[in-house]
């Protein structure tokens, strides 16, 4: 079993003014070769205290694994402590210096001469390309045969390397033969202790492959990962355990990896040549905003009425000065006349409708902070309503009544299409 | 000047499942007091891996700062670790068990035995209460007087114990009097380096306090940055130097610090007894959204209609047909008609619209994916129009599109403070 610790290198990583996401996605993408990730580091750019960590890393680890400080700044001192760890001279890699020439010429840009810095490589290493950007990556050897891998810090750069060289450098390297394979069922509308309930004696039961949930805002993932030697044996495996899965999960199941909620609602809606429409209160043209952000939602979603303000629930959505007055705005009247208005007005076959209160003022004793009413409308006079109160701050409000709205639209079309009688 | 290294400490954070924040604002918060922090590392939950690496920083630098694993189950194995890595015992401590008792009875849940753990600490330290949660924490002290400071991994738990009790225990133990206090002015429709023209001669000469760009998302963010003993001193530095950039940014300068762009508008709308509506189409919501985020847009945020389809567009902003089929629905007319619409629909002062292409299909050599047309409906017969065109996917072209809107609209609502006899 090989094992490596992870460097990300830069003053502006240290500091947190970026977000270190390479870290996390390597420290991943080894862990599921088997191989094991003793430590993940930050430094500044400080060729010394680069060097002083890398030679650490290398008495502990099989090997170091490094990102960023490949530009052609006087910042970018990777290179020279990277030489300095292994004991290696850096010489000039012709065919990286024609690859950034090449790259210059293409843009129709003049090379820099700054950039003649980046194709000087420790010398017997191993180059990876780079077709993304101009600093190529390399893998250093130690004389005793430890290494240090370098890739560019760009996530757009660096996970393509990592994926097409590094790993398979690796594997071959160090014999792994076995790699974690992941699906990852997402699901919406289900409590995470509910789902559990329907999951518990497979998630007690299985080992590979075995199942682990995460919850995260009003919406649960099942991953289901299989340890196999192929991609193929790995689909093999996870097929059957995501069939069963999907089942005891029902409507609230609604795709796998890098399926959205918003883009499954869609493509529900265009399947059944439905067109939607919102009227929105307390969440504001977030509903809106989540199905707009799919590509191709105009096959299905016809637009809007942001009714914030109560005239505007009149004049727009038709809501009568009568509902508002009793029931007041934040009420199940309301919001069904609101969905009814809606559909009515923009003319489509199923409308949502949102009225709550998202505070931070607002809240009585019957009515708190946080209490949000739907509405759904479909077909004539169909309607489904639910009240919710959801905690935290107005952004976590909102941003949970956002969820819980697609939710209840995903459910309901998905239970409409089990029994296509009902369908409007 | 004291050196410190931050662990933190967790599997989820080593494999990337939760993201550090943590990290990256120890460490800004140390160097703005002038510690020199030298690097900062994640580590799973292994105790043996921990102390080892405690002991590795503890070689290196006066201290030690980590976070995470202080909780109550067995994957939580900091205090171990640290106990090893100084050389002392865990011993109960008395106040910390009975603040943890405390805590369970308010709530009137019942105490887990594990959570007595939680009030064991390495003997002869300084505990940092928690009034955020049951971790306390503490820093351990080693005989040669090199430290070992514990918080919990929580944000809300640890940014108040940060800068409650171990920033004021390191400026008393290392004699640390000057720190650096910030002031961020936010910018918006000023591109980058127009920005740089109008300061630069600030940005050559001045040390202390200094000044410094951050860009992000069609935003701009000035930063002065004082170097000073007191909270009173530095202000008084920053104060002048803030005054003169105001100047020279203009109608783009939109606040200070916390100040949010949709909340500088609202209450600018506020202060002028306006009103405001809006008509997206492109933007799909995400305009709307964003002021419905700030607290208190009720008073100056009637609504908004989500035109996304033509018919919707002609049915509820009365966009003529006529124009849509002649200038196209993303055209200057169609965005004029727009705005029109939703400042009589929706019986407000000021109205803003948006139209555009989106991606990832629609363009053509002349409308081309990313061009978006803006319309702002001020009083009677006034009207600005803007065309942009933005880079970048989907999801890139929507996020700019909205936050040029919000700064089209700031920027006329401040120019019209200055002229008051343009107000309608």
């Amino acid at each position: 079993m090989a094992s490596v610790e992870i460097v990300t290198i830069g003053t502006e990583i240290l500091l947190g003014h970026l977000l270190d996401t390479n870290g996390g996605h390597i420290a991943r993408a080894l862990a599921d070769h088997g191989v094991d990730v003793y430590a993940k580091h930050s430094v500044g750019d400080n060729a010394d205290r680069l060097a002083l960590m890398l030679e650490g890393v290398l008495e502990r680890a099989d090997g170091a694994i490094a990102t960023g400080g490949l530009g052609p700044t006087v910042d970018d001192l990777t290179k020279d402590a990277v030489a300095r760890a292994v004991g290696r001279e850096l010489r000039l890699h012709e065919p990286s210096l024609r690859a950034i020439e090449e790259r210059f010429r293409s843009f129709g840009r003049p090379m820099a001469e700054n950039n003649r810095r980046q194709a000087y490589l420790p010398e017997g290493c191993i180059v990876m390309e780079n077709p993304h950007g101009t600093a190529p990556g390399f893998i250093a050897l130690r004389d005793d045969g430890k290494f240090i891998a370098c890739m560019p810090g760009v996530p757009r750069e660096m996970r393509p390397m990592l994926a097409e060289h590094l790993i398979p450098w690796l594997v071959e390297r160090f014999g792994l033969r076995e790699a974690i394979y992941t699906r990852t069922l997402h699901t919406v509308g289900i409590g995470e202790s509910d789902l559990d309930r329907r999951v518990e004696d497979l998630f007690r039961t299985l080992e590979n492959p075995k199942i682990a949930m995460l919850a995260h805002g009003g919406r649960v993932d099942v991953k289901v990962m299989a340890k196999a030697d192929s991609p193929e044996h790995a689909a093999a495996m996870i097929e059957p355990v995501a069939a069963e899965l999907r089942t005891r999960i029902g409507s609230g199941y609604y795709g796998d990896d890098e399926t959205t909620l918003p883009g499954a609602i869609v493509q529900a809606l265009v399947r059944r040549g439905l067109t939607l429409g919102l009227a929105e209160s307390c969440t504001g043209g977030a509903i809106a905003d989540e199905i707009v952000g799919t590509a191709g939602a105009s096959a299905a979603f016809r637009g809007a009425i942001v009714a914030y303000a109560d005239a505007v629930k009149t004049a727009l959505l038709d809501v009568p000065e009568t509902i508002l007055a009793s029931a007041g705005a934040v009420s199940e009247e309301t919001a069904v006349a609101m969905a009814r208005g809606a559909r009515r007005r923009l003319g489509v076959d199923v409308a949502l409708a949102t009225t709550g209160i998202a505070g931070p003022g607002g809240g009585t004793p019957e009515k708190p902070v946080g209490l949000v009413w739907f509405a759904l409308a479909l077909g004539d006079g169909e309607m489904e309503t639910r009240r919710l109160t959801f905690p935290g701050s107005r952004a976590d409000i909102r941003e949970r009544a956002t969820v819980a709205a697609l939710g209840l639209l995903w459910r309901r079309l998905e239970r409409q299409a089990q029994a296509p009688a009902a369908v409007p």
